[in-house]
């Protein structure tokens, strides 16, 4: 199975690098599955309906989200008739929406997507740990789907490789998000798990994760702000992971995508 | 000017892929500057003396530290005969060693090196904002010094894309460590100066930040620690950022160098 | 009923205290129930056996911990033969003891203690409020238990705020504990549960936070630690809380007890 | 000298409690300097102008401020005008208006006041240590100052604490701010400084820290919030500190004071 995952896409720079490459890349490399994360998607925070729409019109299978899942208030009512919209699943029982979706791909191929967020320097959530070892044994890779993908949404390294190595062996990938920034540490685990520590974003690069560098660069250097975050302008980059699975879902073979923009260009060569 | 930074090097394993490839790198690539982070080199936790010649031995022109500077306490004493140890420049006044070095290479050219701690996340030291300009304005590029590189020893994306932009210009090379994971945004900014969110550690990457895995993992799950950290075994990864200045110490090329271990390996087509 | 809450105890000079001064206030105020919050009772840094032990002798029913609770390494086994020691019950699933205990008093009334732990600026735990609502609905106040007694264990004035509002009605108590600093603000609020932002530590006042002022000076002032903290000496205060409640469990009276060392002494008018 | 120092203002209800009470006091105990902490004096979030000149209209000789100080974007603009307005002093150079002000009393006398934010679990300034002896050195206590007063606003009781003690001897008083719950722990150290390690706000106390409970409970319960922060309505509470010096400015006698709503009453016997 083919498995493209793109990480947070930041506003408009963001959405448009992937409404141009996606359509061309699925038919391209005969994706099986696209998941994209879409927590910043619009102007930066949170994600809209329309966006949504557009991200599945574009060939997404899933869209996953992270701590500005709710951002847009809309978010709370639309998610629940949006059942390929994933949330962070250690949010607090009640939660409108889900933490994990078992979905049909174009190609007929059953995966499960699962959205955690991390709890170290980020605001406390549920135990991310046990939150995904209920998720995972819901639905074992190579029974009951045929490809898991867990979008680990966190803030350390340190974090994130423990958690990769917590699940290895029951997801097919664990991928990291938030920071925006791609990691180069793409491999797989012993046990058949992809991981990479995060897969960073869908965006213009010249700013400060995403967003314009002036309000930032103030509020670092002057400790008082003086406007609101606005997305950055400037040339945008797809950011994104390739993964290809065997049968029974375990990873065989990982490789970074960055398209476009600022930073140097790569692809997988096995596609 | 060819300049390599190699990460922070954790424990035994980091420093044997150090001492084994620098030697040979430093004459294959004709160096004129080598730095080396090494506040994890005695077991994950700071530095003593003999590591430093170490260093120095295998071909370092500096080596740079972070928040581990001082777990060896040996390391507030021998920092003010060590003049190619630099400690992070934005500690209190009146600490030992000093924050910024003027070096002068092996091929006589002279070589700013600061180390500077970010704060997000972080023990709040001194603004590295304000200690920045301070230590560029005081040794200009291309008057003073022939190239500038600053170690940013910071947490968060946010505030190490912010550095490198309020740098952009005036320093050769604005590396960011700590984090322990290559990312893959190396770029030369619009104002000349090269940029790297994190190099990375030079260790075992088969474990939680170059240490084992089995203690952070207890952490994580169980929130109750049971021993100390130790460093990480296995195959070691050397893992830096090759850059090419011209004449006035501005950044020409920048390419990531990751040799050994678990990484996909990676060098610079230019050298 | 008439109920003692003394805030943690750091130390030998906090001991000393409790040991002297807990038995004659035991009889002279005729105390129906006494919990004692142990967390530093052992050098600053956990209990021991034999300090749980002296505190049951001393006179109180209950002791309590918090984030330090498991630093004395023999805590995680005896924990479990010491049915009236309560860690935080927002552990992981599958930690060593208790977070709730129902105990019977020497006077015959069942008291529930419950200690729960904050996550604001502290390790995050699981979700203290969903952990609360389930071991107050196991223990209806005045059908299951006489009295119920809530530690919250927590860094910020806010949590702890909203944690004595998200009780009031179900406890008899809710108390902070954790900085070591008692608060001047308790009152009994409108569903009839007593409340204090912090009960304050028995210990020695003349130090940061019970322990030798020198220590957290030079970390503060230097960055650098150069030993361990040790526990304050000096005169030792006793700080507490005293609460009268109805036959339903609702709270009275309350009122702040403070005896000896450094603090102004205060002790209940109405006993 | 008599000294009255009102812990942070929040919205209306603090404003009113102040305008009502402080006049009546100022006559009443014969202060010779009154100083009000105002960071949250308008709606909760900073001050304008003509809420500061209506504290020094009811009789304050100087406002301080805290995190918030520029909340409303005017206090950028009038603290320049506002000789009698402090705002921290460890922001970074080149922020508006003033971290520390002598001024001369409505008794003639010349008080020192210095406001200082704290670090730990705060947005990092520059250092606190180091800034408060820059101040006090520049205005030693009994030579060029009758008193000087500094309000520390800091987040946890052992920044404070080592605060306390470090400027014990040279300044009449520490006073905590910022946690906006009065502590009991007052007292007049070696030195003779007093010290409270935080003064409470004046404010509506059936709230989390002053603003209404519903927001504060729902972001806790259910990590998503819903609106705005508000400040709680119902009767107010006026916290202070009074405090009396000798003729070189070091503490005598220290009390609290709160006045209406719903702490416990209680005034200096000593007035
Ligand atoms: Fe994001
Ligand atoms: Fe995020
Ligand atoms: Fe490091
Ligand atoms: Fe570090
Ligand atoms: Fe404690
Ligand atoms: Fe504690
Ligand atoms: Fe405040
Ligand atoms: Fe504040």
């Amino acid at each position: 199975m083919r498995i493209l995952f793109l990480g947070d896409v930041v506003g408009r720079v963001g959405r448009q690098v992937v409404l141009d490459e996606l359509p061309r890349l699925r038919a391209q490399w005969a994706l099986d599955c696209v998941v994209v994360n879409g927590e910043n998607a619009a102007g930066g925070f949170g994600i809209t309906e329309a966006i949504y729409e557009e991200f599945l019109a574009a060939g997404a299978d899933a869209v996953t989200l992270g701590n500005h899942a709710f951002d847009q208030r809309e978010a709370l009512v639309f998610i629940e008739r949006a059942p390929r919209l994933v949330r962070p699943t250690n949010y607090p029982a009640g939660t409108p929406g889900r933490g994990a979706a078992l979905v049909e791909t174009q190609s007929g191929a059953r995966v499960l997507v699962v959205n955690v967020m991390g709890r170290t320097f980020m605001d406390p959530m549920d135990d991310p740990f046990a939150a995904i070892d209920r998720e995972l044994d819901a639905a074992p890779l190579g029974l009951v789907c045929d490809a898991a993908i867990v979008d680990f949404h966190a803030e350390t390294t340190s974090e994130k490789q423990a958690f990769g190595h917590w699940c290895d062996g029951r997801a097919s990938l664990v991928i990291g998000t938030h920071t925006h920034v791609p990691t180069a540490d793409h491999r797989v685990l012993p046990g058949g798990t992809a991981y990479m520590t995060d897969v960073g974003m869908c965006g213009a690069y010249d700013g400060v994760i995403g967003m314009d560098k002036e309000e930032p660069l103030r509020r670092f250097t002057r400790k008082i702000g003086s406007s609101r975050f606005e997305p950055a302008t400037g040339p945008g980059t797809l950011s994104g992971l390739a993964v290809e699975t065997d049968a029974n879902g375990r990873a065989l073979k990982v490789a970074p995508v960055r398209l476009g923009g600022l930073l140097e260009p790569v692809a997988p060569s096995f596609w």
